[in-house]
């Protein structure tokens, strides 16, 4: 039976917390767990703990790992005279499974926000700030394509217009497969007006 | 950035495993976690390894419990006369949910399956004979209203009926709340069927 101070509640309650997890799911979850107890159940224990405890965000760049700074601001293959701004590790990771990028990283975590009262000093931007003083030649601004991830990026290029760096963004476009009926008409209005030509 | 062998990446990868997760949505609930390390990934590990070197199958009716005989079982309130027949543990939970039943529990853990090869020695079907041995007056079968479950709850009703045993299944038709223009033809047949007088 689940009652509210059963373990096994617990666990489903702390499962509920999960993106995209509710009650149902997270008990569902639990039985498929107690099925798999020695090939997922206690594997997934022991590497929540050792990521929680072991992985950090990188003094640097705010990725995660488990050194900082981390393994892309310390390899000597990446290009560290270009900085790539996201908002959240995951966009990093995004961009990183692409393979289509060389630079280094910088994660703000998070936009800008009027509506939820999130200003500069919330983001990690004066440590982009600071890390721009020297040998930086290109500032690739990759937020988001909201509002929010807009204005950022718009503040950031401001902050930044005076010194010699380049600043760029990602083009806007249809993406590689999309059909034009399923697009939204913003897209295609930027695809038109940033058109190339065909050969 | 996510490669094969990190953590984070390992992770990940576990937590796909999940029913209803992906990778994407994986990736995420680890970004969450890493946000509320001491709320919820550090409690969330504890609580898994707890619940997988803790929590076992009742010897009796297969419910999870930290004793076996399981805390319904053992139940003084518990009609032990009365055995209900359901599938899987999470029927059990959705009937203790429900407030409705007094009795006692057997969880066949699964259905017979033609089509998966799954036959009466693989469900704990020689369990539940017998424990209705002896001191049982009702067996209510509980099964999942599919094909599978139908069968399953008819081969068990087959090997009871020697016995001075009632047997019953639960009703269907409209669910509570129910409106009539969703409901499919086969509830709604057997919903006219088993029509009751209104006063």
């Amino acid at each position: 039976m689940i009652t509210e101070n059963t373990p096994i509640e617990q666990l489903v309650k702390l499962l509920s917390k999960l993106p995209g997890f509710g009650p149902r799911s997270a008990r569902r979850s639990v039985l498929q767990l107690m099925k798999q107890r020695d090939s997922l159940m206690l594997p997934l224990a022991a590497t929540l703990k050792y990521v929680a405890e072991n992985i950090h965000h990188c003094s640097e760049c705010g990725n995660l790992d488990n050194s900082s700074p981390c393994h892309i601001c310390e390899s000597q293959k990446r290009d560290r005279g270009t900085i790539c701004v996201v908002e959240e590790v995951a966009d990093l990771w995004a961009i990183e499974r692409s393979h289509s990028y060389q630079g280094v990283y910088h994660v703000l975590g998070g936009t800008l926000s009027a509506l939820d009262g999130r200003g500069p000093e919330q983001l990690r931007i004066d440590r982009l700030l600071a890390r721009t003083q020297a040998g930086v030649h290109e500032v690739i601004l990759a937020t988001n394509a909201t509002v929010d991830g807009q204005m950022t990026a718009h503040y950031i290029a401001e902050r930044l217009k005076d010194r010699n760096i380049r600043i760029s963004r990602l083009a806007h476009g249809i993406p590689v497969g999309g059909e034009l009926d399923y697009l939204d008409e913003g897209t295609l209005g930027t695809a038109f007006q940033a058109r190339l030509p065909a050969a």
